[in-house]
């Protein structure tokens, strides 16, 4: 599959046209529904592929914000043989309680991996607990940036981030 | 890796000594942190392709219940190349606010992945969900029984189960 044609696999799965409230609050017209592109088997192997290709040369762990990028996370994880952790909106009270899923250690280098970002609010919040766990978030790899800020607010909180499409290449 | 090496694989990742309270509200002395073998990617594939070799020859979408069962039926999905949906617990409240992520149509015949049960309350709840939205259980696969009345417990609900290992199998 070539870029474009993910592009337009992704689009044809996921653009819904609309009035939507999305999680930052905003109202759009438009919508693209992630679990629409991660939970067809073949496109989500596609975009893993991307992905991986995007990965930075040297990182320990993967992780991936509840609940969303949690499918995306863990095909890039099978992908490229590299385990991953999920940041918990909120901390469960039952079993372990913890803000992080899976193994992660103070000092590893993390790869933040998300879906669509409009502000980017929850993947800086994400990476601002990593950051205070210990961890260093040392790239934010995501599928699309609606071209509503994401880009500017992820550099405003020094974080090294970059999409696979923007709102744009997906005829938008 | 063999069945006994698979079962010591999943203990050595995912068990845990201590006092806990599970999702049941029950006590227990030992836990199994099914993101402990799930966030392994090497693990997660070896535990995707036994589940897959328990799939029914027909069924139309793998379902998983938020959160804990989403990279195992993420991963199962890549490994027998079929769709799935996430049953949520509760419907969010922004973007496109439903009980099930992903494409599900009335009808179809789902098989509902399942992590660690212990009452199996969650999965069953989960089945009943699918079941007033319309949709047909064929079975739920899952990864551990702890042995406290899970597998009784399915049954009652009128539900075709089974697990890949009893707690006994793990040597607990």
């Amino acid at each position: 599959m070539t870029r474009s044609e993910l592009a337009q696999a992704i689009r044809d799965a996921a653009y819904l046209e609309g009035d939507f409230i999305l999680s930052s609050g905003r109202r759009s017209r438009y919508y693209l529904d992630k679990y629409l592109f991660c939970t067809d088997p073949a496109l989500l192997r596609e975009i893993a592929r991307a992905l991986a290709a995007k990965l930075p040369p040297a990182f320990d762990v993967l992780a991936g914000v509840e609940l969303g990028a949690v499918p995306l996370v863990t095909a890039l994880a099978l992908e490229a043989g590299r385990p991953f952790v999920i940041v918990r909106k909120q901390a469960k009270d039952y079993g372990t309680s913890k803000l992080f899923e899976g193994r992660l250690a103070q000092g590893q280098r993390v790869v933040l991996v998300e879906d669509v970002l409009t502000t980017a609010a929850q993947a800086i919040d994400a990476a601002k607990r990593l950051r205070a766990f210990g961890a260093e978030v040392v790239k934010v790899l995501y599928v699309v940036d609606r071209q509503e800020g994401a880009s500017e607010n992820l550099a405003a909180a020094d974080l090294v981030a970059e999409p696979l499409f923007v709102k744009a290449d997906l005829g938008i």
